[in-house]
């Protein structure tokens, strides 16, 4: 369904980036094997009287909830986020976030949006004990009290996290909240297609079928083809990469996917940066960022490449206003398809980068709807597990993170540390 | 005012560093002799019979607008929402932004948000002739005839545009629409503080005296220090740049700066990113991003640096609520500041990166407020002039952007191309 489309003989020995795409389908085995690989299988094996009961789940936060404020950070806070704000929220429940930073003047504010209305609190964590999502918790907690009562409070609490272990899970038993799973192998920021996103995803109004079909079609087609294009994808990233490329930028025409590229830029960056190796990910809104970042990409230092997202079928748009007076001296685009128009900076954008001697990859999806995304997220699961294993590291880990955690939680006074 | 603190020498050589902040200040006379460096003196110099016109109007606006749709690209996009979002909104009038992009969907949704509400329309724009904008303004003019019929419109369009000439000035004084003038020596990234970005900031609610005082003082205290910190700084990220530090992370730990890192990727890279050089600019919200990228800044390829934007106080923020089950073990931290605690993260920030070789410099604000804002706009617009200079190139031109529009134009049919 998600089609790579680019020509890298400029920049790439093609023989080599033959071979590297062998490397990259001869690992697919390795990858599947690994115990937090468990995004490969999900879209296909997962559990669908827990699926059922997310999606009923949201029917009873869209009945008695004007606002629902999901609280976590990382995946648990971009993948849900990038995909509502992707695919456009249609119920009458406004999903709100939290607990993914320390600010008190957002948070503030969120207390303060919420006025007298009915809410609800959704909560991810794997663990439980991520700092933020807990101090937040506690505040929406509070909050769910005053009005609802202890009692109440509960019932309008719903928790994912793990199924074994830790200080939510056990605080989610003993206070009867609505608890669902988060998968033991597969961790936050392959974490969207499981519900750890679909309940606030599904609250948003989006049709979590839809999504999930894509994922499981998208994957089906991949592993007949031992990785297929997310292979191809992964390797040319590697040789660019070899080739002194060493940022890309995520690129995408329409505003409404960008936090989808703050969620890639986690998805890459987590997986592929360490041990001194990956790519810089960057992302960018075109054409709003061609007015700030194009001259650089254009003319700055060639040691960067473009991946475009691109959709085969555009809705159809507004229409440019004819106008007689002409003073704009728009008149060669009056009643065009403003859609359209989009599309055509897209090719511009194309032409002009290559030309410029910028690395141009692209990812075509046959439209933006819940099904197509959710083929485009897995391909780039798959695809950037493909790229971190040619890298040599592993990408399900993130052995560097605990370092400013360490020095925070000594600061902060933390018992132990 | 604001304050420049780095400890670099464990990756640039003291005297070589000595060296090229001298190399910058001497460049201070030759950038201030440009004929684009109008924004050097303006917070000086600026007209205040058109300021106080311009604080009249944000009155007018706000005595009968609920919204006011500010249409403009660039830096007349960036500049006043990066403003309006730190600084957080106070006025009984809304903004909203078009013509930032050729997305139907969202100029769509903008237009819905209208309903049957009062509002006015925006124009910033040098030339008049920038497609995105010329489009939205087609769009919105039309909306403002239907609602108030020709000359009715005419009263509500407000207009910053070039002094003699374009398109939109003619428009402007044929439809006799309120003009201002973009100063003919400012470019659109240094335009923020200018009418550009100075109206609608004012309809916000937000003090632009303080804004303007703070942009004054800091001015006059790094010209009498031939640059002061701001060449420090400059200089310092050239060093980092030839020692292969090649990307710089602006970093702040406050979500409402998130536009503003927008703001000073397009005044960084697109001053610097031509001939080949230029550090490449990235921005990140902490700790959300943390929690994204901190892996990767920690663990992957040593070429970046951080700069880390830090206030000297913050105010008194949210106290952790006390909870005596105490199930998510937050009880150390019962009673505290949010806001000091989100000053703590960022210590043990500085510590984690800096430890794992990572160069990380700071820029301390008194704080988050219009005038320290003022301040901190200036300093970075005269660093990177410096920083752009002391890489050779014209900080004030951007000679590659015109490739795309080359293509644009002529994949659209527009006469001429």
């Amino acid at each position: 369904m998600i089609k790579f489309i680019a020509s890298t003989d400029k920049f790439v020995e093609p023989a080599s980036l033959e071979q590297k795409v062998a490397e990259a389908k001869a690992l697919l085995h390795q990858i599947g094997a690994d115990p937090m690989a468990g995004w490969l299988d999900y879209p296909a094996s997962y559990d669908q009287a827990e699926f059922a009961r997310i999606k009923e789940t949201a029917g009873k936060i869209n009945a008695d909830s004007k606002y629902l404020v999901c609280i976590g950070i990382g995946g648990p806070y971009l993948g849900h986020k990038a995909v509502i704000e992707a695919l456009g929220h249609t119920s009458s429940t406004q999903i709100l976030y939290a607990g993914n930073s320390f600010s008190s003047v957002e948070l503030e504010n969120t207390l303060a949006q919420l006025g007298n209305a009915d809410f609800s609190v959704y909560v991810a964590s794997k663990s439980g004990t991520t700092t933020e999502t807990t101090i937040a918790f506690r505040f929406f907690k509070q909050a769910l009290v005053k009005k609802y009562g202890v009692e109440g409070a509960g019932k309008r609490i719903y928790v994912t996290t793990d199924r074994s272990n830790g200080a939510l899970r056990d605080e989610t038993i003993k206070n009867g909240y609505k608890m669902f799973i988060f998968p033991d192998g597969i961790g936050g920021r392959f974490s969207v297609l499981s519900p750890v996103g679909l309940l606030s995803i599904a609250t948003a109004g989006i049709d979590v079928d839809q999504l999930m079909q894509g994922a499981a079609s998208e994957r089906e087609e991949l592993l007949a083809n031992a990785g297929g294009d997310a292979a191809t994808y992964a390797a040319t990233r590697v040789c660019l990469d070899a080739q002194g490329f060493g940022t890309e930028i995520l690129a995408a025409f329409e505003p409404s996917l960008r936090l989808f590229g703050e969620w890639w830029k986690q998805l890459a960056g987590e997986s592929e940066g360490k041990s001194g190796k990956g790519i810089f990910p960057a992302s960018v809104t075109y054409s709003t960022d061609l007015h700030s970042l194009g001259q650089f990409i254009q003319g700055g230092p060639h040691r960067l490449f473009e991946t475009i997202l691109r959709f085969a079928t555009s809705p159809e748009g507004l229409k440019i206003p004819t106008d007689p007076t002409n003073l704009d001296d728009l008149a060669y685009l009056a009643g065009e398809d403003l859609g359209l128009i989009n599309q055509k900076v897209l090719e511009a954008t194309v032409k002009a980068h290559s030309g410029g001697g910028v690395p141009v990859l692209q990812l075509e999806s046959p439209d933006l709807s819940a099904r197509s995304l959710g083929a485009l997220i897995f391909f780039l699961e798959l695809s950037i597990a493909f790229s971190a294993s040619l890298f040599g590291v592993n990408p399900f880990d993130q052995p560097d993170v605990e370092a400013y955690k360490t020095e925070m939680f000594r600061l902060l006074g933390k018992p132990g540390y």
